[in-house]
Order: structure tokens, then sequence, then C-alpha cells
């Protein structure tokens, strides 16, 4: 499953380039008896299975040490929603240790006991956290020095000014009939920008309210 | 990239079995020239590259011709923000093409032009559309009719209601001075049904405010 979609690309390259590092870790390799059993039963009865914290206390013990700096995360999606601020927070970090768990669930006080934060990439149901992951460090590796270069910058800026990105045309300058504002080809730059920052605020008035005042969500 | 992750595990088997199918295409077979361009620089200026409207329509054109019943998806941070809601509708429907942009955008024309439905799975930015498109991917597989049986139903009820998932646990009943709330060892079954229910209300209320009232966001 790892690196998978991060092993190519942008994020492969540089993965290649020994510029982030990705070590995956088998939960089964900690798991119990001959059938290295790593759940059970919900206690109080209910679908599914649970994910059983000595377990999961192995390997996450085995990733990280007790003293080891990174956070340790689990993806969920009872998390703290995942933002461009936590991103860039996790980005700048000495990495994090990343669980994820089967949907059904993990034992509760392994969050305690090993001070899991639970992070949530959005409000919908995954079949488990491996692509949640995936989500999570693709948006932090493409922040990481040198990865993207200066254009990561530019549309992330945007996104963090807690506005939509404004619309993007480029050659032809007619296809089907329609063609590109005129504003974008009269080389006023002052008019570029202001019909740019006027076309954000428009979108993010219309789709997404939520992120006016207050600052947005960032 | 793909299947990548879709590839393995549940949603894996269930595309072995035939319950689901997924064809991926290279937008770069459409492309100009020797050189099989996709993308051209934004007109106006900026950074980073635009990729064409009509490279990218004839992609579409050829992978879903008019009269295609299928929704038409951008996966894009301006969207529609993905929940389980939206998630159940796609998984209900026809299928889906997905077009999987590089974040720096896609020519405007081409949304408009082939009515691309633009979806957001979370306001952070990705390095592209792919490791996106499979988190919308595995949202619906897992509730194809035989994908997950009764496990996923729990589980994603609990959600839709609105409320965040109760803590779960399993044996061991003690683990490391922690023990399992004597409520859900005592066997009262509506006992445990209410102590779940409260403390799905208390999550939500002390992590999600925001998903209380209306109904919740889905």
């Amino acid at each position: 499953m790892f690196p998978g979609p991060l092993g190519v690309s942008l994020s492969g390259d540089a993965l290649a380039r020994g510029a982030w590092s990705l070590e995956a870790r088998h939960i089964r390799d900690h798991g119990l008896g001959r059938h290295r059993a790593v759940d059970d039963t919900p206690a109080g009865g209910g679908p599914g299975m649970v994910l059983r914290c000595d377990v999961l206390a192995a390997a996450i013990d085995a990733a990280a040490p007790p003293g080891d700096p990174r956070p340790r995360l689990l993806m969920s999606p009872r998390g703290r929603p995942l933002t461009q601020a936590l991103v860039r927070e996790l980005a700048a970090g000495p990495g994090a240790v990343v669980v994820c768990g089967r949907f059904e669930g993990v034992d509760e006080r392994l969050i305690e006991g090993r001070g899991l934060q639970e992070v949530s990439i959005g409000d919908y149901v995954l079949s488990g956290g491996e692509i949640a992951a995936m989500v999570l460090l693709d948006a932090c590796v493409r922040l990481l020095p040198g990865v993207m270069g200066h254009d990561a910058s530019g549309t992330e800026e945007s996104f963090e000014g807690g506005l939509l990105e404004y619309p993007h045309y480029t050659r032809p300058r007619l296809w089907e009939d329609r063609s590109i504002p005129d504003v974008l080809l009269g080389g006023n730059h002052a008019a570029i920008a202001r019909w740019r920052r006027a076309e954000a605020e428009r979108l993010t008035r219309e789709r997404r309210p939520d992120l006016l005042g207050e600052g947005g969500k960032g």
C-alpha cells in the first residue's frame, strides 16, 4: 500500500532524492498467537472488530520509543479536521508517526495511553486510515524545501488567505466559442490582480461562505 | 498510480471480484505535438502551469462520449465539500468520470464546457487530484452491495446521525492500569446504548460543535 501514489510524481521524485522518507510498518507483526490476531469483538457488543490496545501499543513503541519527538497521529473521522495550517505545522516539525486503523475502531485506551492526536481529513467514512494518511503526507511533502519550488507558495498563500482560487486560463485564446476574459490578455497587471481578487471573493462567497469571516477555517 | 491502495484490502478484493471497476486514463495520451504537451502558462501571468481545455476535453470525450450518464467530477479544493451524503449519492449512481488535475489549475472553460462538478475532500492543498480521487472512490466502494456486509452500515449510520463515533474497547479488560468502563461489561444493553449515545454527544459537542444543529453537515 505504501508508498503507493506517494512513490510517483512530485512526492515520488522527492522520496527518491531523500527529501523525505517513509517507513511502513505492519501492525500484524505485533499480532498475538499463531494467527497474529490484531483485533477482537467490541466490549458491550455491536458490529465490527476493534483493534487491540496491547497490539497497537507494541507496534507504536517499536516504531517510536518513549522520547521520540514526533507527534503520534491517528487518522480518524472523530479527529481534529485537517487544515492547511495543521499541514504547515506538521511539515515544519520533526516528522510524524501515523497510525492507520480500520474504521471499526481502535481501543480508546490506546489513544489515551500513547497520546495519539486524532486527525480527520473530512466528514466521510473510509475503509481504513491508509489513504487518509496518504492525503496528509502528500499535503506535507509538497511544502518541504525544494519539493515544488516557488510553484507551491503562490497557490497555497491564495488558499491560506481564506479564499478559493480564482479561475485559470491558458491557450488557446478561443475554444468552443469560449474566450479568455479580455482583462487577462491586456497586460495591465494591476487590473489583472484586481480581477483575480474579485473572482476569488465571488467564488468563496458563492460556494463557501463558511470560509469568510473569522479569517477562515485554516 | 491507480488502482494503487484501492487494489488491496477491502476495495482490492471487491475489484478482483468485479464488484466495481476502474479505468485509468492518461491525459498525456491526448497531449499536443511531439512532446504531448498538456499544459501552458497562465493567461495574465503568475506561477505554475494550467491544464489546457482542448487537451482535457479530448481526454474526457474519449472516456465519456456525449450521453454518458455518469457525473463528471473534478477533484479541486474549490469544490463542493465531500460529505457522506454525497458519497452515498455517488455510490448509488451509475459511476463517475473523475478528472484529476494538478493543483496549479485547469482552464476554467473546460469546467463550464464539459459540465464538471468540482468536489473537494477538505481544506488543504494536495500536489494533484489523484489521491483525492482515491479518497472518493474508497468511500464509495465500501458502500457498494456485498463489499463490507453489515459492518459498513453500523458505523456509517452512526456518523450520518451527525455525531462522532463513541469510544470503542475490546480485550484485554485491564491494560496498563486502564480498564474497560464497567457499563460495557455489565450486559445491560439499554444502559450500553445510553452510554454510547451520551459519549457520542459529548465528543461531538467537545470536538465538532459545528456538526450539531441543523442536523449536521452531511
